[in-house]
């Protein structure tokens, strides 16, 4: 199955998409984007733990605790975050956008989860918007070129879209999933500034489609570094319509649970992956995989201070096998750890245990740094204190990440 | 009191100092220090927090346990961290450093405290470190040439020396302090990799050095970050020799104690401020003046989550009032704060204030982003939450400082 296909929304079945330009951005580039299933949907969410929290935030967690968990579409705008101000007026813009999207859906505003992404601090067209709005409730449709217009709507410093569909079986039935995803700069754990939307025809109760997206969440975006930054505006919006026609999961435990929570999973890691490949600046991309430890929560201290290390994303940047500072981020990390029981893989080869290097030669450093220079480098830690593990993945520094972030134009 | 006059270590009386090269650094620089005290002195050290040490903390870690917080000399070579082993070996080096600066100086073993830094992963040439100590023992001598040597053998990636004197009096008698330091790269909260060595002229007690130093640091270094890292090396070395004929401070009360204490958090100040100016590839530096928090602890998870943060660091490198990255830096802390009474301001022009920007207008914010082309930006943060205070230095982030720290030479 292609990761890349451009296939994602609108391959569960029962879900439109449409996406398209409305003036948000200067540039004239694509600024919009609705998802809308035909009917209702149980739904999820999970949001930035920023204590300030953009107003589609509140707006979109406030339509999901009064609804019940049930939705119809969510609508999206890029270009602007719509904090331009924290206060009452942003969330009246997101209340704005869900009517307009109910009005082009047929649905109540309270069924539409919103959100916003881009520059801070401006005021948000929200005439333009609400237009836009009403012109894509007429073209929403069916298929890759539909998927393709809502992935680009709600980019903006991502260089590419990012995308994915997945099958599973639940006793015999096909159950299908897919979902966008805009990433870039502020990505980091507990969620930064990103927005995925994942639409599935799986029927669940929205009590077990918000624990299965807690764990996948957990698992994928909770354990993501572009640069250690936590957005106001991160939001990942889940939709499930039912027409797969599955026996309806109507709680968290049981095997077809299982097998849904692991299926939304994958689909997370896979746009995790994306985000973190497409990170501002980034020319590679690194996988911590921590073992050992003595709790989860030490695996995820150690692969946190790891993938948001500078130093140890300049030395990834420059493929140096720098074993020095993956100990270096290790060591503050505030797990605990035996420093002469410690190792350090990089590429598979062993840098760095009993308290001491074990590449030291320039020919062998020389050959490991050859081997870094890839897509994606792996590190493996092992601090052989129980059974804690954890797998992050983070992204390379490079002078590009602050080009993007110093010069761009506000 | 001028702060850059170079003169420092030998500035109190009674103290002598040596650098020069001995060819740890293929460029000939500087590369050691020799500081030693005519007498026995007090002693005192805080190191990194890192659970992997070098070589040289443990060694100076045990001199001052073992030797009851009393030493004669501080030795360090640069170039080389010592950690090309974090092993045994890496102590024997160590060690050996001591040993020659002890015959050197005229002392035993223990009363030497030992630093080194530099590139991880090397060999340390022992050998011509040990000859170049001997070689610095005929060397000792008064005055800001023998200072200016010594603070130069302690630089690694540093653009300048960092060094400072004070003068202070304890009923009436003049008591004098000086103090060297090296920073750039790893510098962050905790103490990172950053060496600083502090002589004075004070009568005190060890346990109230010990004292007074935890106390200095706690407000100087450890509330500066260049990028948020933490080295292994991290030692700040403090050497009284009661020269200045005080009252000896006997315990960690009473005037005298805090008089003292104030001094050297002064002088920990101005070397602190020296750090960050010369942080790798910056070009400005800024100021988080936290208040209002429910706790100084809250005040200090503001001031790291902003000082360290990569988009604030770029924004200040851009010239940009970017309250958005301000609030979402602030926000991410973890710490108790209500976003409906939470203001910003940068270089004292109110940018936040009741949930909503507060300098809109592009003239208005041209005109700050003018005022923000400075040595030193000022931010303000006020929680409105109580009495907890801190104010934090950080530094910007510059293409520069990623081409140091991906490119440079292993």
């Amino acid at each position: 199955m292609s990761k890349d296909s451009g296939v994602s929304v609108t391959f569960p079945r029962g879900f439109r998409a449409a996406g398209g330009a409305c003036g948000v951005k200067d540039s004239g580039r694509p600024d919009l984007c609705l998802i809308a299933a035909d009917g209702p949907c149980a739904a999820a969410g999970v949001f930035t733990t920023n204590v300030f929290k953009g107003a589609p935030v509140l707006v979109g967690m406030r339509h999901l605790a009064r609804g019940g968990g049930r939705a119809r579409a969510v609508v999206c705008n890029s270009g602007n975050a719509n904090v331009a101000t924290l206060a009452a007026g942003g969330e009246d813009d997101a209340i704005a956008m869900c009517r307009a999207a109910a009005e082009a859906v047929g649905c109540e505003p309270i069924e539409v989860l919103p959100a916003s992404t881009g520059i801070i601090g401006r005021p948000l067209p929200i005439e333009r918007i609400t237009a836009g709005i009403a012109g894509l409730g007429t073209q929403l449709g069916v298929g890759p070129e539909h998927d393709r217009l809502a992935a680009e709507g709600i980019l903006t410093t991502d260089l590419v879209t990012k995308t994915t569909h997945h099958t599973f079986e639940i006793g015999g039935t096909e159950v299908r999933l897919g979902g966008i995803a805009k990433g870039s700069g502020m990505i980091a754990p507990s969620m930064a500034t990103m927005l995925v939307f994942i639409t599935t025809d799986v029927s669940i109760a929205p009590t077990a489609l918000d624990a299965a997206l807690k764990q996948a969440n957990a698992a994928s975006f909770s354990r993501m570094s572009v640069d250690g930054d936590t957005s106001t505006s991160d939001t990942v919006y889940v939709l499930a319509n039912g027409d797969a026609g599955n026996a309806t999961i109507e709680s968290a435990e049981g095997e077809a649970f299982e097998r849904f929570t692991e299926a939304l999973t994958e689909v997370c890691r896979r746009l995790a992956d994306a985000i973190v490949r497409d990170g501002e600046g980034a020319t590679r991309t690194f996988e911590v995989r921590v073992r050992g430890c003595k709790s989860i929560e030490d695996a995820d201290r150690l692969g946190r201070s790891v993938t948001n290390s500078p130093l140890v994303k300049c030395a990834i940047h420059g493929l140096d096998p720098n074993w020095g500072r993956l100990v270096m981020a290790a060591g503050k990390a505030g797990a605990d750890l035996n420093p002469d029981r410690f190792t350090v893989k990089i590429q598979g080869v062993t840098v760095f245990a009993d308290r001491r290097p074990a590449v030291t030669e320039p020919d062998a450093l020389a050959a490991l740094s050859a081997k870094m220079d890839t897509d994606r480098v792996v590190i493996d830690l092992d601090a052989h204190r129980g059974d804690g593990e954890a797998t992050w993945l983070g992204c390379d520094l490079s002078r590009q990440y602050v080009a993007i972030n110093a010069d761009y134009t506000t």
